[in-house]
């Protein structure tokens, strides 16, 4: 089981890239490699990457590299987001895709070419690390399609070509793509769950509880709150063909006000817990290192208090509680009761009729595996899960 | 008289800015000295000087300052142009005004007041430095009203604003805005002419010949395709109260296929010899230093050659005639008679019949100044011009 963090650098957050200073990078990899953590996630942001199409900077692909070693240095593996793309409310555009030259991100056959070479450019210069997990294409970038009107056949050609552009400079690390929870609680969201569940090397999942406003519909510790992350994590093994792909949870963090401060160690605690009886977990990866420097202005409140460290590096008891979870031992069990689902992304969505069916057995103490409508019969699926009965 | 060119760096446009190589600048900045010029205007970019609300970067103001003391080894005064803002049909928007977070760059009190501390944060840097000329707020601002909407009164109040600003840090300096052609020629168009000749310290005029269609319309090397700097001038000239205030021709330049490229020295020339007869002009910063490199894409393609020197430094024959004219003495000539102007732009624009009854004038050989309307029977204004005759 791995343990990790999303990587927001106490400096300037993602805009430290612009100075970047190793040893500010290696003081902050050092303080989270000290909780004993094992990996970080981190984020390049498109328009230094690729300020120009046509111009992919060498400079900043090797600014990527240098950060990937000064964490190796202190001990920990790394996974490189490539396309920011989205990150905390904040879309990072190249001034060749802003008003005048405004193309979709999706579709266009130029961007989409250039993103593919951008992807094959940092694939190919990280494939050699040792401490490399592997690529994400972009932190969340189905937060993008609000701004890039996309049908769900194209972002499936899209996933599929950038993918692709991975593995022909990389194939010897597993690529994922991430996504918000529209994914998989909105009906007629393009990001779709059989898309994350088919393409890339594991299904990840960002189980946010203000998704469908969970913790302020149901209470920051109650069961619905504190059984997301292991329910997301069931849904998408739902979806899956193959029983053996792996989840990989992340992000998952603790935003206030949905979480209130006093109750964030403890909802770490009961979320982690819930989540790693899952079987078929990769690891989890916290959503965040550092919380936000507060003069840097225009975040959502809940962004300023997301880390496991202060912005100054000092331990929250956020950072205790996920310190302490990350040195247990974990042993997930099989689940061989499952509630059959009928696959309508807004009925598995907090305040669905699903998502509350299940949630009461979560409450009750038991631990459902789901099961999609279609294959509730299919003995084969099932006993391939171990799934004994369904209801 | 003062000569000098807009410097679009060599290597990598604006995007140099990211991998600032001085000793690039430095051999760009003596080409342009050895073709007896004597300024540059720069332009630094707005998302890498302020990229968060509260994160004005200290490196690269600094970067700012850098590039203007490698001017000065060369023998170059340099204007400083703040916020871009726009440059040749890109749009630089800082990551904290871009869609989820896009706010009005005019009148919203947050962007404005970051704006303003900008503008403070960069004159202040700049104004002891020997060879500097002034700041400009940044490069045809107008060029951002299409994507937010403002009224006159909004643009009056945001220049005053950001023109204080400057002054604050520096008022030894001349400081001043810039606008492209819409000022003169749109009726509609929030930056007026009124704000060009009262607020900042001169007058600036980017007399485009696609504007208005002026080429295409009337031919490369017409009279009113050739004497259009002139006529720009000397409508900027009607329009100010102080009848000393200066006129410097910020921007000029001989775009294809507009000015076909085997006339753009005889463009240059006639356009050159024209605009200095006027009297009361400050100087030409011909648009501009160096092509731009074909493997950036996507510009509009009249981009790529609009150089006095090619992408590799060498002179072209446009920077021949520049260079030419620059060595001559300039003796501009009073005009005694002028055009009365009812001073509706669009009257003025190519194509309108003020600017076609002008440029019969012109092409008869004869100079006119222009009168507004409403000043025709004003003696004292007529006097203080030197104006003997209106018609």
């Amino acid at each position: 089981m791995r343990f990790g963090v999303n990587y927001t650098p106490s400096r300037g957050w993602f805009h430290h890239w612009l100075d970047l200073d190793l040893e500010a990078v290696r003081a902050d990899f050092h303080q989270i490699a000290a909780l004993g953590l094992d990996h970080v996630r981190i984020f390049p942001l498109w328009p230094l990457l690729q300020p120009h199409r046509g111009l992919i900077r060498r400079s900043a692909v090797e600014d990527v590299g240098r950060v990937v070693d000064v964490a190796a240095s202190a001990g920990l593996d790394v996974q490189v987001d490539v396309l920011q793309g989205h990150l905390s409310s904040f879309d990072f555009y190249p001034t060749w895709l802003q008003t005048w030259h405004r193309r979709n991100v999706f579709t266009d056959p130029d961007v989409v070419a250039a993103q593919a070479d951008l992807v094959r450019t940092v694939a190919a210069a990280m494939a050699d690390r040792p401490n490399l997990l592997g690529l994400t294409l972009g932190n969340e970038l189905n937060n993008l399609v609000a701004h890039n009107p996309v049908t769900s056949d194209e972002v499936d050609a899209w996933l599929d070509r950038m993918l692709a552009a991975c593995y022909a400079a990389d194939p010897a690390h597993p690529h994922v793509h991430s996504v918000y929870d529209a994914t998989w609680y909105s009906d007629d969201h393009p990001f779709t769950p059989r898309a994350s569940v088919t393409k890339g090397a594991m299904t990840t999942v960002h189980p946010w509880v203000f998704s469908g406003d969970c913790a302020g519909r149901y209470g920051p510790l109650a069961p619905q709150t504190t059984h997301l992350a292991e329910y997301v994590v069931e849904l998408a093994k739902a979806y899956a063909d193959d029983p053996g792909r792996q989840v990989w949870v992340q992000e998952v963090g603790a935003p206030e006000p949905h979480i209130p401060g006093e109750h964030a160690a403890e909802f770490a605690t009961r979320t982690l817990r819930n989540v790693l009886t899952c079987e078929g977990v990769w690891g989890v990866t916290w959503w965040c290192s550092h919380d936000v420097d507060r003069r840097l202005l225009d975040f959502p409140p809940l962004e300023y208090t997301l880390g496991l460290l202060a912005n100054d590096g000092s331990d929250k008891p956020l950072a205790t509680a996920y310190a302490k979870i990350a040195a247990e031992e974990h042993v997930p069990s099989r689940r061989t009761s499952a509630l059959v689902f009928d696959g309508t992304r807004s009925n598995s969505a907090p305040g669905g009729a699903f998502f509350e069916a299940w949630m009461r057995q979560a409450a009750a103490g038991r631990r459902p595996a789901i099961v999609l409508a279609d294959r509730a019969d299919d003995a084969g699926h099932l006993a391939a899960r171990g799934i004994e009965e369904v209801s």
